[in-house]
């Protein structure tokens, strides 16, 4: 138990489910209170006048203990009074929200409305349902990620959920990251001198790591930090466990591969995490083949504590970089 | 069955649940297309940056057939996971919004924010929902009931749901009143000759009607139309069935009678509607003596034929006036 006793804290970049998986093994390998997760905001959308937030939701249920196993996505023994309730009046039924994540949305708009931030709504809502690990927003700001496509560009949830991802993509644009700033606490975790590790969970790299990446200051503030950068691959074998990483790589010309997701991130990180089932894959950085499918919270665990592991052994590499 | 064959359309006045269960009666006896029910909207107010309107919802649940009969607001087999979520979040659990209910306040809201008209929204929802009267506001415009008390001037539903209408109450204002414009159609279905009967339900005269009639033009209207005009007795017995309104007069000093609402709508009606209990009762109207408790969906319709059938044979006294 090695990474047990590493000083410091741990920052994690992430996304939707893979990276919520991966963020709540590390919540429950390291201390209370030393785990930081900067998370995607470039899927926000206003629906129906709600603030919707999926990403820092779907970590945040996971978190929790609340999420939906199954789905993938919002609370576990959800109903669906509203959505009934909803379409009967003739309202939208493309986007699904259950009954008790609606609170989620509608007192998060409330607060934001009356002058809050994102962030202190992030804060508060995860320290009111027993979250341990610090969530942060990429951005107070609003960053929207725009997937161009052969049907046009198009909002993420009009991709993503409205077309389920069946538009040929040729690329992303991150709408507003010109302007963004860091949310408050996100360059200083990344400065934290103490760091032991920062790890970019196994998230879709184009639409759950990019817009983090693409916000100002974030991508040198993780060239800069002072701990071992280790991402994770999405990738298994040859395809994504979940969601369109895999189509996506096919349709902007890239192999469909762990290798392809590590010289994404070249120049970024200091070692690399394939899966098992990729254990040849030949790559140009230290790397580590572990069991990265995560069924059980037992697996997210251990895939935790090897991934901080693997760092903890890394040389740094970036400086030369 | 004299009633049902006279022509022409009606008019009610109402509010909350007593006025509802009459215009549900209303609606049963008349023909499809004929009713038009002036709604009070003084009891709106934004929750949770929610446009929500209680009468407007209470009388649309009843006539769609969805209302919760034992709660008397609300809809029937309604969910509460979005309160138990609100309440984790730390989010004010004392005004109840249902998960099915929900629906819409969010997507009246949204509406309105898009520039919808609160009359344009009301036709739709009830459109959607098969109620076959024609529900208008009072008003597009903002009207809220100031409550005074010895706690000092409160918000109505501060001091009706929060303060469950405990502090004694010295008066009312309706804020914004002064300015407020009639909703379309509010007049014109007033000014209609062919008119059969306008009837002002057994709502409190105080916090359902008065609102109703403080919008400008609105009395005026009431007083020029040329049907004859019924008001229904909500004191029953020297008690209300439902509600504040015994309290209420008892607090302004006056007798909680029937006869006191009598006096109430003076100069604005030509007959009374009291019940069986108070048949004794000593007006200065032309009035009659009915079971006016409506327990069943039977009892509605019956009082509503026996109102209708009363106004028929009334003189019109209100030239005079």
């Amino acid at each position: 138990m090695a990474a047990r006793t590493e000083p410091g804290g741990v920052v994690a970049l992430c996304g939707g489910v893979g990276g919520a998986k991966l963020a709540h093994g590390l919540a429950r390998v390291v201390p209370a209170g030393t785990l930081s997760l900067i998370v995607n905001t470039g899927d926000d959308f206003a629906h129906l006048g709600l603030h919707v937030s999926p990403d820092l939701d779907t970590v945040t249920y996971t978190l929790a203990g609340l999420a939906d196993k199954r789905r993938g996505w919002g609370r576990a023994g959800e109903g669906w009074r509203f959505m009934a309730a909803l379409e009967a009046l003739g309202g939208p039924a493309w986007f699904r929200l259950g009954d008790g994540d609606l609170a989620l949305h509608v007192w998060r708009t409330h607060r934001l409305r009356g002058g809050a931030t994102l962030s202190e709504v992030t804060a508060e809502v995860t320290e009111r349902l027993g979250v341990g690990a610090r969530l942060l927003p990429m951005s107070d700001d609003a960053v929207r990620t725009v997937v161009e496509t052969d049907a046009g560009p198009l909002a993420f949830q009009d991709y993503f959920v409205r077309r389920a991802c069946a538009p040929r993509v040729s690329g992303f644009r991150f709408r507003g990251a010109e302007t963004a700033r860091p949310a408050p606490g996100v360059l200083a975790a990344l400065a934290d001198h103490g760091l032991r590790a920062v790890v970019i969970c196994p998230s879709n790299p184009f639409l759950s790591v990019d817009p983090i990446l693409a916000v100002p200051g974030m991508r040198a503030a993780v060239r800069a930090t002072a701990a071992p950068v280790v991402a994770v691959s999405p990738i298994v074998g040859g395809r994504a466990l979940k969601g369109p990483a895999a189509k996506i790589m096919g349709e902007l010309g890239l192999a469909v591969s762990a290798a392809t997701v590590a010289e994404h991130y070249a120049g970024l990180i200091d070692g690399f995490v394939v899966d098992s089932a990729d254990a040849d894959a030949v790559l140009g950085l230290p790397a580590i083949a572990l069991p990265t499918v995560m069924r059980t919270a037992r697996d997210r665990a251990r895939l935790a504590r090897a991934v901080l592991r693997f760092a903890a052994r890394l040389p740094r590499r970036r400086a030369a970089a």
